[in-house]
This record gives structure tokens, C-alpha cells and sequence, in this order.
């Protein structure tokens, strides 16, 4: 087994501290990555304080994580001892199921077993733990390529916050002549206005802080709107082609829907806790949906770190030493935050 | 103006009664029609009692109508006197508007101005009036043709029930290969099981009536699940492409959501009340959506009527004379009617 050290949640209600447990050892097809930065994701607080109620303690979250490869598997014929990769959200999945045969690991048959926290390690059978530590060890099919010209600690949020707003972007068709809304501008909805951007869709962000509004122009926006003023939401009635709400809080989305086109999609990207109450006549009357829709597979993830690299985009974060990772989540509460924690894992050593 | 005999309610409370009003007189461009049954909508009951708040009384519902041609406009070119021809829920729409132009009249930006009643006549500035009487005048270019080898009576409600659910059988893809699920044995429904089975895809009928299974598997489901019994749901987890929700009335969704496919789309024709509570997880896990579809445009009724023709379908009526239209409404509201009240028009003169 490898000796890892990192920071873990002990329990629901205790903050996260120094522990060190193990991983399996480097496989034949294995990659085994020396992290150098980790983004902080809202899901990691959800996971160290079991708020989806499935947490394994001690718990090691993590999933925007960068590193050099440091030992590769016999059999690895993708990465070699340098390269600069990443993990994103998923480590491993079933593998035969049709999502999985289709490159939608993500929506696995088998659920989010390859998780990488909050799964199980197929080998050792033991939970999976995430990226707030040294080390970690996954199978190269896995593994994302990071190019070497992204800024690696600005790029490792794309591995979940980018992805996650790409794949809607790319599955309902952003691109120019389309007119798309983000809801939110945290980790997630930053992304989105720079991603929708770079896309040619005419971008328009939603926020209800005046303060935001410089701040959503310079990531991109075309134009952003106080959802609070009713006269501004009016002004783009019938409009938009696709809105993406990042926003977890249950929130009322009825104004938004009397801003989509006909045969237009709002899709929820955050996951409210309890069930959001959706009207139905503003979907009859133009033939909208509502769908949901969870990160991307992982050659969509490649794909959009390609994308990013083309068009010079990464994560605007701040820089902490893991020691603060407890502080970070209290600030990540109160969306203190522009617009993501990025652990700088040499602190690790400190 | 031409002199028309009908059934009105005269307000929200009172029953409908005989009623004599005007329509405009027959335009260059109109066809006059002889009504010769007219279909039982549940949304002409909302519409009588003033349940969606914008009747105009003395109100005369219905659009479900079939008719023969008594005489036509000087610049008609599409029907002839003595054509058999049919009126559905539009008699009008903008024409301007980029869904009107698509032949998407039903999603026209100007919203439902056209309504075959609960509109406004643009020649007299009237409220429109529906089929509930012995004739109508509608522009040619809103008029249907009804195959001659399709019953009449049972046609009629091809016209509001049937273009209801091919719409989004067609816009969603039903088809050979294609799981579709229909909730509920209603007007909507019966038809969905006959037009998702004349489509060829594999379809099943959600009922909590264990005595419709029987009915169900006649109009052509192959699997009959009675909702309520979860080992009976769990058969079908994950298995549909596309599920038509028929029911108006509250209800809890959940229990379908689990049954989609990824990508699939659950639909809502039924237009509840209040806000429907919708879980966020079960959506992100599958990309699936939920949407809305009101009836059709004008073009793919036609297209409906022609496969109806081709395939042999007519909705499951019962026939009531006009002057049991109150007491048909009553046991609408308690689904005591396998499948669609159709009024026989020639009881007006009875």
C-alpha cells in the first residue's frame, strides 16, 4: 500500500486536520501523481459534514486536483513520470454500461461507485479519498491531460466548476446566434460566463448583487441583470435559448422561464436539497424543459481542458495553504470567495 | 351577421343553456361549417366556470369540431361545399411571429388571441365562440381536413385529445426501438396508447385503476403498471425514452423520474394548478428533462389526421345529445366516460 498524507474530515461536525491512511499501490495501469493544487468545490464541504448522508469517515475530499505524474503502471501507455495531469470527479466507473460505453461515465449505470471521494476503490475495496492530499493513484483512462500553457492551480477547477458547466453548454448547443443565461456567479457561474463567451453565445449573467455586475462584464458577460428588478428580467422576455442555474439554494425559477424562447431549456446544475416547485403552463405555453445536468465524461473533460487551452481560459481563484481549508469553507458559506479556493499542496510539507 | 344557435354558460356557477349569438359573416377568405359533433373537452369545463380566469360570458365552448362545408369565401381555394372538415383549438394565430411561420401556431407570441373560444375574433373584435352550436366561420388556412374514411363523431376529438399527444410523440422521437410511457386513461390518454402504439413504440399505460388494465392493453399498450404498486414501477426503472404525464391533478412525479432513461424527457399536457414539486437529483443523475407541449400547429394536425387515417384511429366516444352537456361535465370530473363525451349536434334542433 502507499503511505498518503492529507487533511480529513473525522467526523460531521469536527474541522478537518492532518491524517495520514493509504492508497493501493500503483496498478499496470495505473498513474500515480505527486498534487500540486486541489480546487475547493461546494461538494467537498457537503462530503466532510455528510450532508448527502453517505459519508465514510475519516473523509478526504478533493476532486479539482493537479499534479505531475511520479510512477506509472507497466501497461500505462498515456502519461509517463512529468506530465502535467489532472482528476476530476470521477476515478473509475463500471465501464460496460451504454453511458459508460458512450463516454458519459458520468451518468454510470452503476451510480457514482468511481467517485473519487465518496466511492469505493475496486481494488482495496476501501472508500475512495479525494484530492486534499500528497498523493494519488489512479487508472490512466482516468487521467486528464493539462496543457502545459494553462496556469496549473488556475486550471484545476476546470476539472469539476468547467466541466460542469461545459457539457450543458456543448449538449444544448451554445454557440453563436445563441443567447445564453447563467444564473449564479460563484465557482460554478463564473465559469459559465467565460465558457459561454468563448463559445460566440451572447452571454447574460444573472446575479441579485449590484457589486457584481463589473465583475460579470470583465469575466464576459454581454450583459448582466439584477434578477431582482423585475423592469431588467422583462427586458429579455422570450429570449434566451438556454439558462444554466448554478445556484444550490431554493430559489423561484418562474421569472426565469418567462425569459426562454420557445422549445428552450433551463438546466439545473446546482442541486437544491429539497424539490424546487416548477409552474407548468410557462413550459406548455413553449414547449420549454427543465432538465438537470451532472459534470461530464471524461473525453468531454479533455475536450474542454483542449478548449480552454485554445482560448486561454482557467478558474480565477484564490491561493490557501491547506492549513485554512476550514476557514475557506466558512467563506465559501458566505460566497467570500472570487470566484474559487485553490489548496497550494506544498503547504502540505509546511 | 350570421344568426348561430349553441349552448352558453351564462356565468361561472349556472349550468349551460340554449343560446342564440352572432358570428361574423363569411369572408373572402372564410369557410362556413355545418357542425356536426363536437368533442367534451376537460379545458372547456375550466373554461365555462371561469377556472383559468379570463372567460368572457355568455361562454360557448368546445373545440372539437367536425363539419361539412355550407359555403365558402369568394377567394377560398382549399375546401368546397360539402367538404368534411374539421376545427380544432385555434381559429387564428399572429401569422407573423417566427412560431407562426414555422407552422407552430399554438406557441404564436402573441399567446392564445386565436383560441377557437377564450380568443378575440380580429374582424369583429368579438370574443371568439367555440362548437358548442350548429355553425362556425373560420378562416381557411385554421380549417382541417377530416378523412372521409375516419368516423366523424369519433374524429372529432382527434382534434383537440389527439394532436395533444402526437405533438410531443412526434417532437420527442416515439417510434420503433422507443419506450414510451402515457399516465393516465383519459381522453389524452387513450389516445396517447393508440398513437405511441400506431408509432411503433414499445408503450405503456400508467394507471392507479387496476379495472383499466384490461382497456389498456385493448387500445394497444403492452404493459399495463398500476402506479401505485412500487415493485410493479421498479420493473421499468431506467427503461423509457419519453413519458406523457396526461394528469391534471397534483401528483407526485418522483416515482416516473426514477423510470427515465438518461437523456430522456418526461412531458406534462395536463396543466396542473398549482406548481408541481420537482427533485433536482433524479435529473443532474440523468440529464433527463421535464417539459411541457400544448396541442399543435395547424400543418401537423393535419399530419395527425392523415395518420390516424392511415392507421385507422378514432378516440372511444360516447355520444350525448347537447342537452346533457351539464350532467357529461359532472361525470367528466369524476372520469366516468371511457374515453371522450362527443356532443351529436343535430340534438340542437331537438
Amino acid at each position: 500500500m502507499l503511505v498518503c498524507t492529507g487533511f480529513a474530515a473525522p467526523d460531521a461536525k469536527s474541522p478537518l486536520a492532518p491524517w495520514s491512511f493509504t492508497r493501493r499501490d500503483v496498478g499496470a495501469f495505473d498513474v500515480e501523481i505527486d498534487i500540486l493544487f486541489c480546487g475547493v468545490c461546494h461538494s467537498d464541504l457537503h462530503y466532510a459534514r455528510n450532508e448527502w448522508q453517505f459519508t465514510v469517515y475519516p473523509a478526504v475530499p478533493g476532486h479539482e486536483i493537479v499534479g505531475r505524474v511520479r510512477s506509472v503502471g507497466k501497461d500505462v501507455t498515456k502519461y509517463k513520470t512529468g506530465d502535467l495531469v489532472g482528476v476530476g470527479c470521477l476515478v473509475d466507473s463500471c465501464r460496460t454500461c451504454p453511458s459508460c460505453r458512450e463516454g458519459l461515465e458520468q451518468y454510470c449505470d452503476a451510480g457514482m461507485q468511481g467517485g473519487t471521494y465518496g466511492g469505493t476503490d475496486k481494488v482495496t475495496g476501501e472508500p475512495t479519498r479525494g484530492g486534499y492530499a500528497d498523493k494519488i493513484v489512479v487508472d490512466e483512462n482516468y487521467v486528464l491531460r493539462i496543457p502545459e500553457n494553462l496556469d496549473p492551480a488556475a486550471a484545476a477547477p476546470l476539472l469539476c466548476a468547467g466541466i460542469t458547466l461545459y457539457s450543458p453548454l456543448r449538449h444544448w448547443g451554445a454557440g453563436p446566434s445563441k443567447k445564453v443565461g447563467i444564473i449564479g456567479l460563484g465557482g460554478l457561474g463564473h465559469m459559465g460566463v467565460k465558457l459561454a463567451h468563448a463559445m460566440g453565445a451572447e452571454t447574460v449573467l444573472f446575479t441579485t448583487s449590484p457589486s457584481k455586475v463589473a465583475d460579470g462584464k470583465k469575466l464576459g458577460a454581454h450583459d448582466v441583470v439584477i434578477s431582482k428588478h423585475p423592469e431588467e428580467m422583462a427586458r429579455h422576455t422570450n429570449s434566451f435559448d438556454l439558462i444554466i442555474d448554478t445556484v444550490s439554494a431554493t430559489h423561484d425559477l418562474s421569472p426565469y422561464f418567462a425569459l426562454l424562447k420557445r422549445d428552450a431549456t433551463m438546466v439545473q446544475v446546482g442541486a437544491p436539497e429539497k424539490p424546487l416547485p416548477i409552474a407548468v403552463f410557462p413550459l406548455l405555453l413553449k414547449r420549454a424543459s427543465f432538465a438537470g445536468s451532472a459534470i461530464g465524461g471524461i473525453a468531454e473533460t479533455q475536450e474542454m481542458l483542449d478548449f480552454c487551452d485554445a482560448h486561454g481560459i482557467t478558474a480565477d481563484i484564490e491561493m490557501i495553504p491547506i492549513q485554512k481549508i476550514n476557514e475557506a469553507y466558512e467563506r465559501m458559506l458566505k460566497s467570500d470567495v472570487k470566484y474559487r479556493f485553490c489548496i497550494d499542496m506544498a503547504s502540505l510539507k509546511g
